[in-house]
């Protein structure tokens, strides 16, 4: 694992987190989906927040990924919970960030 | 209209919309809050960015504080509809930070 | 230009503007690149911001490229002045996104 | 230790570092505040994410306090070096923000 695949992988959930939320405020049932809603920008923020951190070189950025890959992992486990598209397609990226930032973290 | 003043101002709104976001997500009726739970999290982060710009002396501040003022605007118009006390407080403080920020941007 | 170049192209310039910032502070000669660390730190978090306005289907996006685009104009005018190939890279990347921004704003 | 004491605490930490920040660039010897700098912005930048956290009422305000109490003693040792009044008065900020961190982590 490098700091690039990494920041890619943090650039790309960003990216599906931020839709992800996006479309949950569009869904008929919003109230189901509170809690993607939250996560999916905590984890959005957490990722753009990790990501600057290895661009940077910051003295923190392996704390900062152990933390990042919690929230991704937390985020992916409730949007797997919901059948939306968006919902499955943000829990396969999130996991994967997951991944990612454990290994840069260790 | 002082830095400190305004930056005081985004600091006030980032809490409220923040604090309304959350309490919005924990409504019974979700869906109606969609636009303010989206208008609260844009607000709160660019009170954020304002204050920061401003603390930081950065040769940005002013447009920064513009555009932040638009959307305190906006989002204490979308509070001002709901009669949640967390909406009411949430516009008042969006509206004094509207304010604070165009005079700083003029 | 659709939303996904321009959040592409700031997606670029936050990674180049965020290397440029650590190689700067790392420079011998760090006072020549007070400016430029000021403006690499501005604007790798202005796109950062305006990628997240992007992808969650912001009312505000199109302003905030328009500012996006301000700051990235400005930090490539500055990183040009330097020999350095960060410098030069960030330039480069950063007059990109500033276009990819004044068309998103457009 | 309330929420609120902790976001206070963050706020006045996130806004020291941000003036420490622009006040190393602006000094003669940029060089010698280079890890004052970086230090500065990652610390400001933190606060404002706990901040955030603890606002929006986040499943991981308590992580996320454990994190900036990290980077706060860090950034606060770093300061603490330097007889520059705007160092010395962050790193007394910043070890203020790192107890009440610490205590909202715990």
């Amino acid at each position: 694992m490098t700091y690039e695949e990494c920041i890619q992988a943090c650039m790309a959930c960003m990216e599906e987190c931020n839709r992800c939320y996006d479309a949950c405020l569009q869904e008929e049932n919003v109230q189901m989906m509170a809690a993607c809603i939250r996560l999916d920008r905590e984890c959005a923020d957490m990722c753009a927040f990790a990501a600057k951190a290895m661009q940077a070189n910051s003295p923190f950025a392996a704390q900062i990924c152990g933390l990042c890959a919690e929230i991704c992992q937390a985020c992916g486990d409730e949007c797997a919970k919901h059948e939306h598209d968006h919902c499955q397609r943000c829990a396969d990226v999130c996991y994967q960030c997951a991944q990612a930032c454990r290994k840069m973290a260790a």
